[in-house]
């Protein structure tokens, strides 16, 4: 939405008229598809373009939206939690869409490739992966310059310390970790910049699917942390990149 | 701690003995006074002093730690979750402390009040209040502009959307909120910066203390936000600050 | 049940021997069928016919329940999350049964179709459109007039405020929400009218397969909403069909 | 709101300023004291006006928006979960203020007094009854006449069963149960008007404060009801009159 | 209730008219008193008279209920959850009123103390007697000779193995233990009786408030076990007795 | 184990020797097959032998087990949660063993058919039949003689109350309920026998697979019930037995 | 208990009356005081006398059960979760009794103060310290050399790290921790020593009372931990020492 | 991690460069793989190697990560919750090394085997033999002479009693129980060694995947234990290992 003064003040003006004026104030951003209402206004208003959550969507219905999005052409297109079977059906009408496994996303690149500052995703075991590569991708495919730092638990605490300047270096972090998710805590002892924890389901147990480590993270007793859901590497990655960008401007 | 390399070059160079290395590696930045070693390096290290959670402390406790983190003069000094009592006491020694009732928080100042960008701090009721206080003046503290926007929750709407502006030019925004918590998904669908959700435990029954609106916004269907621990507001305003300073530099 | 008094006074005037009045009291309505006893009277007591719930019975149960309430010809029959199977035993023995995809029900059409007033049923995202299904089946076979507003999630309000004209000439809402649910207390919030809430398991993590936006539509700061269980479309349907017959009277 | 078509013709006609129409849009209707943000619009979005829910504010806020809204004189005020204490600062301001000790609310009564078809509120025990009250008085404040039908718990269904032709003849019907909850769904089972489920905190141990009877009443095999927050009469008596004023169009 | 067929003879035989049969078949028993409906029927359809719960009402509710109960005369009356408050009150009305301080009940006397049988409460802990009195005065009262087991844990499982003969002469046992609750196992193990477990609230951190031996009694590997709420020492007593009587048939 | 008494008793007068003391005391009734120690003296000890809980364990496993307990031919053999490939193992060792498909149980009858009073089970719905036939099974093979009375939920009470002859000539009453599980507070509050309540996991959403009914039936605000865990027929009717088995003493 | 062939062997060498064998197995250690059975056995049988848990009993009972310990004399005697008064009541009888503030422990020195090993307490911040003396206190009174390092938080991973020597050179090490328990995962990873984890219930909101860093510890990815109750400084230092004593066999 | 002073006190004395000295601090252990960084340094920290937890791994990667392992030879290798692909692609690069089908375990044995005192692991029934040869596996793998006690579950006391004195000669043990896991508190009642409680996911309903016995072990009545997370047998198995080391010491 712009600002209702603008809008109002071209309509007193007789630049628009009243039914302009109401497509302008909400309706012309939105496309009607049946199932579903694409919103093109989103890279305006949030600066990046509507991604798909793949899941519970048919891959008709997925590849469908995302076909639509990238025909507007105004940045890069992501669908994540997307089967083969989604890239598949997409390739057909997009056919330099592709395909990431390891994220399980679906990506057409479409806006400009800004490298804005760095993000550091850190991760703390190898089952960690697929979530980390999650938020590296989305962060990276929205404009921002990506590290990574894998299989740093707090089992083997050297592992990271070794790493402390480039850890130092990051401008947001990303902290990926499942079992108790401590190295949250960890990490953001040893920075003096924002860190985004995304507890994983990585575990058995206890470990309830992720929620202790999510439990854990928002008690953590070290500030300049937050939290995203479980296992939720596009949010995590999504809100780094927005931060990324604030020390651009 | 400074980087390994540093100090072992300083040794070699016979600029450190063995013994100041050890030190310099470690010790040097920590008090011990029996029942808390106090973290001396945390405002080079972390960018502000220890902050003193006083909850679980003997109010004796809480006064001699802040007192010794305001003798050293380094940065202001912020006790949380203080009773009135913690503050009498260390008047007595630090007579320039001073009590915040609302968000229940000591505070010294000591560092200088540096003005970083604009921290926006939203509330969706009135019952909100300490929490968001407790951001607010955190944020403040350690640097941060900060603006309230108060009692602006979704049962009325149009309170918050003709608040748009003010909204769309924070740089930051802390959105603090009880019962369902559904104000974070709205602010962060209208705003394309970095917005922490502070759930809070005001409401009843369902709401279970707080763990309701923290699910809720946790699974917000809208990405950009991230979340800390109930009634937090002292976390949530540490981060803003922290992501506000990103866009100084 | 008919009142206690006119079955009383039916024997007292010797209408009805004791054994009759015993049957017309509580047996007359209940066919038993060995496995189930089918409650043919409620249709008189209730307005609808016994609707089956397929899940946890055999095919073969669930076909011949349905295939004894079509019989009595009274009311439409609704089976709900009935598969295919179900669907093709049953059309053995009632040929003009009917099945939805989406919804997962088993219909047969018997009542006359009344069409009162207006039902609007409102969606979140597409991921929600097999529960918004169901519970629009199940309004529009008891005899409501059912309106469809999808994808019109909070992550882009712009969609929903849109479309406020049709949110407040409906007479009852019913709005199907997972993620977090918000959409309940922004749509509550917005009319004057009675609104049901849906939560559906869409999302993951602490989504809880459903249990936050639950948790979250019960503890909304708006009141004039009301709550059914997790993926419930037909308890919706159902009673926004039965508040919507009110205002007929 | 009023509809965005009317402000803007209004505007193109040079009957309304652009400044006029933005407040027209959204502003008008607020009163901004500080702390809250009064919604004096509410009466004519919602049909009735802002209800004040005192825990958690002090008692002096509490009072002051009362006092606030009773001076606009356009329907009822009611705050809930009011002490005492609140009601005697606001009697200072509002002489014809009352208090209502059994639902712990506070009334001033503005509006006329409509009387509007007949809501029951049934309530399982003598323990449940400030609850029930709190129901029973928001929904009469609000235009509707309400009947009681108190301590009839399934332990003695005859208690019930004597009681329905009274069951029967009411239009809507609140049922308020701690414990198991059972009662809803024996009520929902005998009636074929809509029924409003009220979980009440009654109980101890597995009873879990309320959250048993609210997921036993989620989860009723009846269709036909749905479910407010664990002790929320004030949500059930608002929303049964909401739907007891359907009745009367 | 008696039997429906019963009262409609009546009627037919002109015995009974009709009002007179409308109140024989539910009325009759049950006095109104405004704020309750007392239950007068149930010694004749339970074996026992209700039992008021205190808990939640007014004392001068509860006292009123039990005077009306002992004015009947036909059995016993016991007032649970009693706070010595409900006692002074009740014996103003009914002089020989008891109250049991461990047990926290008032007790009047009206029935004959018949001796059944053989009821044995076992008890973990010193800490799980008022639970345990609470069981043991409840059966006693309604008809059945009780005997105690306490402080028999099994961290010292001599205590209870050197017991053993008492274990298995008792016609059902009521076993109460608070902590993990094994207890329940271990003595089920031992004996060819019907046991009662009652998980009480004794113990802190993983014990959540008896929800753990509860849980643990419920899942208890040996089978001939069943469970009752939390700290339900009355419920335990109830069905203790009412098992036992079936053994004197 | 028999008691200590007689055992030393025994070896003071010489007709026991100090190794067949020991044996006598604890070890004969145990053989040990590697996997298992089957626990023979259970039929002496607790009236009926050893039951197998098949999940879990191997299908060799537990036919393995099954063979020897029947090789003793001491008494009725039951395995539950048995898989058919459980049985057709058995059966190539035990020719006469059955399988009974709803009740998922292989059976070997041994002991002689005592027929004991009557325990009646009772079932809300047909989904419930699995573990009601568990309950009957078990009942009936430990000797008691058992009806049934399926698909009586509460949501038509009439099906239920034309019963109540039936309900109340049951010595014991065993009630299988999914959903919010209301069916045992009805039932337990229409009778004077001991009512044995069994949640299912039969339902969806906020049912949790059992533990809402499960928590409901603890709640309970009738006495005289207790509960067993959840979809555990087999413990239900063991129990059911075992105080049946009173009656007739 | 001694083991059952030295009993026999005696009784059948007359040595030893039937009675006296009775006894001999299981009944001399336990003096039978009413509400209590004291288990005097425990020294012998499990290395330390009874420990006294006095919450849930009156002070009465618990110092009645310590005084009969201490005139034992055999070993010390500790009570738990002792307030004030009990120390009082105690002293009256065993004047050396002492109370620890902290550890809200009361204490009679009996036993000799052997001196093993040792084991070290680490504390994560001063508001643990309660739960960590109880644990050195137990440790310490059953025979262990106690060290403690304290306020060690991972906040601030340095103060840790600089005293790793001590860490090492420990013998058994307990972690106490609040929070998310972060630290006894780090902890654990530095040393090659079994570490037992007490989680506290210090925190707030999402921290559950404890239940969060409990569950952290239990999934700890670091091996060579375990777990007691939340704020079980008793339980962590019984079993330290017991562990610490293998060390000196 | 060697003590920080050696390594400065070497570069001091010129023994080793900056470059070394970094490399000697933190870095030559581990060897980057690059979607892992094996912890080669981990036998001399911790008294063992890293163990590899295959779950969330592929098959590859695990098999990648034990050869290098195996290729050290400084002990032995152990991946747990390994499928047999992963042991047959291991088995290529590694040709002795050997797979538990019980234990879902790979090993290559590398250290030498020394035997130390004894671990006994109990289990409960033989469902729980998984989890229990897991522990065996690994402590035995570790260095420890480890015996068996199985089935023995609390069912049956006299299986276990009669095992008193294997009990009795353990230096450490091992409980596994599923069901509500009550056979730790009996066995830690009868031993004064320290007892490693492993709650296994054996059990439906109420036993909520193994929460319940966790819940239960973490609050036994009996002091002398502590608790892993469900199904653990590793961490239970490691931890004897290391706490049976000590007695060798």
């Amino acid at each position: 939405m712009r600002s209702y003064r603008s809008v109002l003040e071209a309509i007193q003006l007789g630049e628009l008229s009243v039914d302009e004026g109401l497509r302008e104030l909400s309706q012309s951003a939105v496309e009607d598809i049946g199932f579903a209402q694409i919103d093109h206004d989103r890279t305006a208003r949030r600066g990046f373009a509507e991604v798909v959550y793949c899941e519970g969507k048919t891959p008709e219905q997925s590849a469908l939206i995302m076909a639509r999005l990238a025909a507007r052409g105004e940045s890069n297109v992501l669908g994540t939690r997307a089967t083969r079977e989604v890239f598949e059906l997409l390739k057909k009408e997009v056919p330099d869409a592709e395909y990431d496994d390891v994220a399980r996303a679906v990506v057409v690149r479409r806006g400009e490739q800004a490298s804005l500052g760095s993000v550091l995703v850190v991760a703390a075991g190898t089952s960690d992966l697929r979530v980390a590569e999650e938020a590296a991708l989305t962060a990276s495919l929205m404009g921002s310059h990506v590290e990574r730092l894998y299989d740093v638990g707090v089992a083997g605490l050297h592992r990271l310390l070794r790493q402390l300047d480039r850890l130092r270096t990051a401008r947001v972090l990303v902290v990926v970790a499942g079992m108790e998710g401590a190295l949250l805590s960890v990490v953001a002892g040893l920075v003096d910049k924002p860190v985004i924890g995304v507890p994983t389901s990585v575990g058995y147990g206890a470990q309830l699917q992720g929620l202790t480590p999510m439990l854990g993270m928002l008690t953590s007793c070290v500030p300049g942390s937050s939290v995203v859901n479980i296992d939720n590497g596009f949010g995590a990655g999504y809100l780094a990149n927005m931060i990324n960008r604030l020390g651009e401007a």
